[in-house]
């Protein structure tokens, strides 16, 4: 009996590795692609963020002739990127090139490197253009589409602060990330150059976070268990004077929470020395200080050494061009495009809009625009089925729009929330009445993170650099 | 008897993670120092290459005061800086900070980042300045010395041709390997937009190698694994178009290795499709086309998308300015410092050069920096206990000279010289009759290198590195 589970055990372990060693080999071996046919629709897809890349996962090419365009040739795990901040985890660990996922489609996928600078829903026509460092003599290019998805996110909002774009560190993108762990090296290693006052010492090492959700949270935590794990022993003279402070314009941090998981978190913050200021303003980001209205109304004029923004959201120029060529008394919302319930955009023909970029009762979040973009695709999927139903049996075009009419609209509801609060702490916030927080939630924080990872890929690469982490330490290199 | 072999191998493997785990600790967990002792001699170490951590590593810092200045706060193993430029190592793998260093020394190290701006042999001072993105309210100090060591490497020489530093990427610095790579991404992405015109998509996909060295060798051989092993896969279109061309002023390339090496390594790149273009010089470098006179002697002007530059050294500044200040008759070579046998400079006191920036019979190689700098870490550690001894029995200063006299100059003979070639393949020379090349070579020129790296976190970082990348492949994302 014994020698048959040990035998059986065997046998699972052997198909399991070789079932591992077959889906990565797939994965990086991708088959030769059905050309793309001309009497298909062009579906062009901005962006390549959690909607863009939830939609092409489960969209069938076989219908369409596919364009993805965005600036950035990689799809980044953005609930992680407060971890690469302080070298947690490596930036390379949590992005997944876009061309991993259309080189995988039935029929080829065109990828554009490029930003999408104009929406012109006359003509049906966007034009793309190559805005990186390295151009050719063709640089600009207008791509027709029959269908248009608007997936392109959100900028950081800076509320019309003066400074703040010169002064402040954003953290949405690699680039943000990266800028964040060098200039905080740099903050040490000028604090530790020799015959720097005081003052000046205190003022290099005060870390200053602005805005008090769940990326700044996330941020002020994993930057406290870098000093308490690793800086401590490389700079013993200077870390101890580092002052990590949260800066929140409403009454509380993580807003979005249950008042008992916002409870926690602060007292968490407060025991662990990352001072909270709630209810605080700011006026102006200077070089070298931040102007901020405390809880008291007083002016206060804070220096600091290194600060992160991360306060919220507003459109970019090319959605915000987009909402001023449409019906106004439609869109009518700064924020982003106003969309009915099956995520079209109004007053527009063809244009659908999702996640970050759109106008809608849910919350700016990774699972909302990952979920619209999974409803989308299964809608893209219906229209393309029906169409060519439609014309094998020679349907009229009002009968389509009839049958596509009684398509589902798009339902959502929360899954939870999760929020890191560093000393391996978390919390998670779920729909009804479970709210609970600690080291195991901590756990249940990785695994949940860890199983949403786009590739088995990237899951393998953020667990090795969790395992680097806690044997070797997070590396002090500025770089 | 198979019972007690099986006992000792796994009291042998628990023995060894053991005491891996005990090293790794107590390298993570430096304990306290010393602090200085203003009795001490000042010893000021400029750099932090080969030369500077060879010295670092094994001085006594019980007799000296011991300042490290660079401006770089982390060693780079530069051998792997050529598989950082196409992802097959990670940057972060190959850099071991400053301070995982100067933290383990029985006394205090003071590491400050910064650039040495100019050298006193009169005062006996050096100027050191913040020249980061971001400084502090003091940013250049005078640090005295009694003791100076000069290992501050050399630059990127460019021989006065035309836009080398505007329009070629050297090959140096983490910067140098991380621009490389996020040029070569973006000049696929550049030829992959649409309506790119043949010529162009040609001239964006000819990447240039100026230098046939080891670096460059080294990068053509990583360029051409990542087209074959990666890029195929992910840009059919287009990866087949990409042309590799090493240009190299001399009849040959490697011209350190001996004949039979070097014709192997031409064969193998020919087979290849990498194409070597000998006795070729470079006139000029213009944005999208460089002017060479070819072996026929004909100016010819070959566009190109990406061009590396990895010919030679020349001093720096503070090296050139520190010839100036010293007798002319003596420091004639433009290179870099003139020294002794003991690797003092000449005509000046108390100041030592080692590695790239001194002048002597030996190849400006990794091997003889860190040679040298453990040579002159012995010769240090013997001055410190002479010195120690001498004031204890109050002996005068000529004697003091006199017992160093008597000390060994410094000897080198080269352990052999290895290069990577691509595909797998490697070349190998050692002093005598050696000379190896094929795929077994690799194997021998990894665990060369392997077990050159600094640490034990170094090793396993590129050990995984090397894993992650046969298993997963190269990454293609453009950050």
């Amino acid at each position: 009996m014994r020698r048959h589970s040990g035998k059986l055990v065997s046998a699972f372990l052997v198909g399991l590795s070789g079932y591992t060693v077959y889906a990565i080999n797939e994965a990086r071996h991708p088959v030769q692609q059905k050309p793309m046919d001309p009497s298909k629709k062009n579906l062009v897809i901005l962006g390549s963020g959690w909607a863009a890349t939830s939609i092409l996962k489960d969209l069938d090419t076989e219908h369409f002739n596919v364009t993805v365009i965005s600036p950035r040739n990689y799809f980044l795990f953005t609930p992680l990127l407060p971890s690469c901040t302080v070298g947690t985890i490596e930036l390379r660990s949590i992005m997944q090139p876009m061309r991993y996922i259309t080189r995988h489609k039935s029929r080829e996928v065109n990828f554009v490197e490029g930003d999408c600078t104009d929406i012109s829903p006359d003509k049906k026509v966007v034009t793309v253009q190559d805005n990186s460092e390295l151009v050719g003599a063709v640089s600009r290019q207008s791509i027709p589409y029959d269908y248009l998805v608007v997936a392109v996110g959100a900028e950081n909002a800076t509320f019309g602060i003066p400074g703040v774009r010169e002064n402040a560190c954003f953290l949405k993108e690699i680039w943000d990330a990266r800028k964040i762990r060098t200039k905080l090296m740099d903050c040490l290693e000028t604090a530790a150059f020799p015959g720097q006052s005081k003052e000046e010492i205190e003022r290099l090492l005060h870390m200053v976070v602005v805005g008090g959700g769940p990326t700044g949270v996330e941020y002020a935590a994993e930057l406290r268990d870098f000093l308490v794990e690793d800086l401590k022993d490389w700079y013993p003279d200077i870390a101890g004077k580092i002052k990590i402070t949260l800066i929140e314009a409403l009454p509380h941090v993580l807003p979005m929470f249950s008042k008992q998981l916002i409870q926690y978190t602060e007292e968490h913050f407060a025991e662990n020395k990352v001072d909270i200021k709630n209810n605080t303003k700011v006026k102006e980001v200077k070089p070298r200080e931040i102007v901020v209205q405390n809880a008291q109304n007083e002016i206060e004029s804070i220096p600091y050494g290194l600060i992160v923004w991360a306060t919220g959201n507003t459109a970019r120029p090319v959605v915000s061009d987009l909402i001023k060529k449409l019906p106004q008394n439609i869109q009518n919302q700064r924020r982003g495009l106003v969309v009915d319930d099956y995520l079209q955009v109004k007053g527009a023909d063809g244009i659908y809009a999702l996640g970050d970029c759109s106008a809608t009762k849910y919350p700016p979040t990774a699972q909302v625009a990952s979920r619209q973009g999974k409803y989308l695709s299964k809608r893209f999927n219906e229209i393309g089925t029906i169409t060519e139903e439609a014309s094998q049996i020679g349907l009229a075009n009002e009968n389509i729009a009839e049958k596509l009419s009684t398509l589902e609209p798009f339902e959502h509801e929360s899954l939870g929330m999760l929020a890191y609060i560093g000393s391996d702490t978390a919390i998670a916030d779920f729909p009804g009445s479970v709210k609970i927080g600690g080291a195991l939630t901590f756990y249940f924080w990785r695994s949940a993170y860890l199983s949403n990872l786009f590739s088995l890929r990237n899951k393998i690469l953020v667990a090795s650099d969790w395992i680097k982490k806690t044997v070797f330490g997070r590396d002090i290199g500025r770089e």
